[in-house]
């Protein structure tokens, strides 16, 4: 049972956001470097996340992604089901007992709590080790710097 | 997230196992008909579960599959603890932030709610409707029948 690359990668990139001061933005490029991963993945992960709010495009020479609201206005329940394509975890669609089998509603209410549980847990409080994070991806530099080598 | 097909198939053939009469066996021919899924898959998935003490094989002219043990002693949880070879849903050991991150810790305890949730259905349970389950799997032949076609 697993998440899909692309819930992953979209934690990934809104911690990347979250973690910077207020004001300061990430680049894709930016991100993609700190996690090793191809850009065009990170484009699209990006363009969904702005389409479900969670991250906004600042365009122009200072542009860069932010967060779409504040870190403690996103669960990562919120992130998990924007992002997964399916949450039924077993395709009972194709399976001849279904109507007659009540595992569907089982695998649902499982699933269900897997999620509560999720909806606990803010951006914010990704971020509590906020310091940390910030050192392993190589210390941001600070927007004056930014601004002079753009 | 998605179950794999390994555990989907696994408790199809608990069910069409439990649904028969104590002392009548299921046959991985039978089982492989009633769902339409190749034998091959099948063998595997029964060499499995009988290594996990949910199926018996009995041998000879009469033999077949039964359970390893009563339907209300399995658990959907169990089933799904043994069968799925990763329940962590997200690979953080990949990813450079995980010393600093709480979200490991977050999806570890959503598992842990998600299976808490299966371990409150026994088979048994999804047995309730065994006639339906029977009349969709084709009404078992009597074992005088069966023994006849042999």
């Amino acid at each position: 049972m697993q998440l899909t690359r692309f819930t992953d990668y979209s934690i990934r990139v809104l911690l990347h956001v979250g973690a910077r001061d207020p004001g300061d933005l990430s680049s894709i490029a930016e991100i993609a470097q700190a996690y090793d991963i191809s850009r065009n993945h990170l484009m699209k992960v990006v363009q969904d996340l702005g389409q479900g709010g969670f991250l906004e495009t600042v365009r122009g020479r200072k542009g860069g992604l932010r967060l779409g609201r504040a870190a403690d206005q996103i669960t990562i329940g919120q992130i998990v089901r924007h992002t997964e394509t399916s949450l039924n975890v077993v395709d009972c669609t194709a399976c001849i007992v279904a109507p007659a089998c009540i595992l569907p509603r089982a695998f649902q209410e499982a699933t269900r709590a897997f999620l509560t549980v999720l909806d606990g847990y803010t951006l914010a409080d990704s971020l509590v080790r906020r310091d940390e994070l910030r050192r392993i991806f190589g210390n941001f530099a600070p927007p004056a710097l930014t601004e002079a080598a753009a």
